[in-house]
């Protein structure tokens, strides 16, 4: 870990150090996870394409329609033509745009990388339905750019790993919106109320934050489970009708995007007094989850973190109730791209990683379930939760 | 439009009528559109895959994690493994089962179509982050299948475009829920409300309706723009913090999703008393779209419809800035393909369709812009409007 002492790479430094490594001059994005990261922009429709030069400004290309006031000032911007009543195609308009483009620059095709994939991991601001890319437009424009090569494409998705000091900022904003949910979460745990009321509670909470200490965009996916359906959530978290009853867990899985920046948390509350052997549950996860969060620190493997969880689990008999990972990457997406914390993972945590720690344990027969997660700033000396508004850690 | 006194065809009859015209034995689908609209299976995580045979029943094939509690009783349903700690290529076990079924079943896999796009255009339940379907296990499992042909491809999608009774109740349903909305809507346009506080409330009171009434699915995306920011709705719909003032034209675009099934509405309300120029645009709206309504019937083409509102906007000199297409067909997605009702288009509406009306006028200088959008049920003798609960319209 000798690299983890030195300062921090900026995200230009990073990207051009991968062009270079990797023998490229350019690289074109579009799926709203790549443009956030490699620009900070978060688009609106979905149909945004960046060109980002190994040795000149990132040129946007943006559809007719794209609201701009959200575009960073840096970014030079080229709208395409787009409506329906005035363009049928253009998407070809598009793709001749971006070869002038690379031709103006005298850069043979060969030297620019693109993502082939066209299935996308985060959704824009306008997330009800998708703007279809079409196939041969994907192809079209993947044709005339290097070949994809399933390591460089490893080591692009890897950028996302160690994030900078905006958008670790930008991140922990996601996480105090989010935290505005959970309040909502623990004040409607009410005997009587049903999944759906409190999830819709916990939702409307975050789309309100919009417009508050520039906050343009704030949703959130808030899914409650209760009593007997918490002992699901290990396979699937959705909220039903079911009304909370007395002695219930319940467990929020809650999803919140805020500028184009995700927050991943968890958190499972009891109603009344639950049995011990319900009790149990919710207290060993958070012993559990703790003990995890008490090892992360630079240098450390994930193996290890999620052994330090596991183990705690273990003690008391209910391995075989824990049946996921640990922890993730977080920020870009809901879930980032790159190694989990999972039993024998050997790759090491480094200062600027955002990752996940969420175990849990699920117990049809004593129908309850229980996870708690947050997400933590990995640095030198130990970790910061930046989900937990209360205490901020470093060890 | 002889076709339109018959019976309506049954879906079974609609897709093996497609499978034997385009001499194919099956179909395998995947996108959450496509699974509703082939099986009335609303898929949680989209990751499920449907064979519809030609002559048998159909197979469906879920992740072990999948819930099973909203899958129709009549799918036969297989599992395959899931889950990171178990299983570290579900795919691969997917295409061997579904390899082995084809050929127990003596298909020739050129005897097999299917959609090789992997960008999809419903979400499914778990709609804050897709799963990832591989370009490498579509170009798999597409290239054991007919190849594949933009005729054929474009008479699948046709297939959404006549509704069976079943699915009219259903998008019936979406419709209705969505009504609790606007309700929530026009309740709370107050002056010094923010555009984001309304948006929130609409979602929160649909989200509020998943276990009532046979309703296990409930979701909105409502974007609320007011005063200047209403002139923008013909661009792009989303809400900020703005706070109305008196005299504001507000504008809410509400896409909602029940058990799957989609309604797309607007409507545009008024804070206090508007200018006159204000108020004008609001009318306007209201009568373009009342008299294309009254001009839905089979046996009509869109071209004609989209005239009706058109010209009404066209006598008051503000043809320009109604920039986009007066409707499209709904209720597999929140824009489902198929023509649209849009100046020149000669495809005629049959009985069974269902199509948005939603002419626009959008004036920056006015500082105002209106839509008002409605469903309609296409009939014999006129519409039926799905989205307007105190009157239903028989002409």
């Amino acid at each position: 870990m000798g690299a983890s002492t030195a300062k921090p790479l900026s995200r230009q430094q990073q990207v051009r150090g991968f062009l270079h490594k990797n023998g490229l001059r350019a690289w074109i994005a579009w799926r709203p996870d790549e443009l956030l990261m490699l620009s900070g922009y978060f688009p609106f429709w979905g149909a945004s394409f960046l060109i980002y030069f190994a040795d000149a400004e990132p040129l946007l290309f943006v559809p007719q329609i794209e609201p701009r006031d959200h575009i960073p000032d840096s970014l030079r911007v080229r709208e395409y033509p787009w409506g329906d009543l005035k363009c049928s195609d253009p998407y070809s308009a598009l793709v001749s745009a971006v070869a002038d483009e690379l031709s103006k620059k005298h850069l043979a095709t060969e030297l620019v990388g693109m993502n082939p994939g066209a299935s996308r991991t985060s959704l824009p601001i306008q997330a009800a339905e998708q703007i279809p890319i079409p196939e041969d437009f994907a192809k079209h424009l993947s044709a005339s750019t290097a070949k994809p090569d399933a390591q460089r494409q490893s080591a692009f998705a890897d950028l996302c790993l160690r994030k900078t000091a905006e958008e670790i900022e930008a991140i922990r904003l996601a996480n105090q919106v989010a935290n505005v949910g959970l309040d909502a979460f623990f004040g409607n745990l009410n005997s009587g109320t049903s999944e759906a009321e409190i999830g819709a509670a916990v939702e409307s909470a975050i789309y309100r934050q919009i417009g508050r200490d520039g906050i343009f965009h704030s949703r959130a996916w808030a899914m409650v489970q209760s009593g007997p359906n918490s002992a699901n959530a290990g396979q699937f978290n959705r909220s039903t009708g079911r009304r909370l009853q007395d002695g219930d867990l319940v467990l929020i899985e809650l999803a919140t995007c805020v500028n184009g920046y995700w927050s991943d948390l968890t958190r499972t509350g009891a109603v009344g007094s639950p049995k011990a052997e319900v009790g149990e549950i919710l207290s060993l996860a958070e012993t559990a989850q703790q003990a995890a969060i008490d090892g992360v620190r630079a240098g450390v493997s994930a193996g290890y973190i999620d052994a330090l969880a596991r183990d705690k689990i273990a003690t008391q008999g209910l391995s075989s109730f824990f049946p996921h990972h640990t922890g993730h990457h977080v920020g870009f997406r809901y879930h980032d791209p790159g190694f989990l914390i999972a039993p024998g993972v050997s790759a090491k945590l480094e200062p600027g990683m955002i990752i996940t720690i969420e175990p849990g344990i699920y117990v049809p027969e004593r129908g309850a379930g229980a996870r708690i997660e947050d997400n933590l700033l990995v640095t030198e000396t130990g970790c910061e939760v930046l989900s937990r508004m209360e205490a901020s850690r470093h060890s």
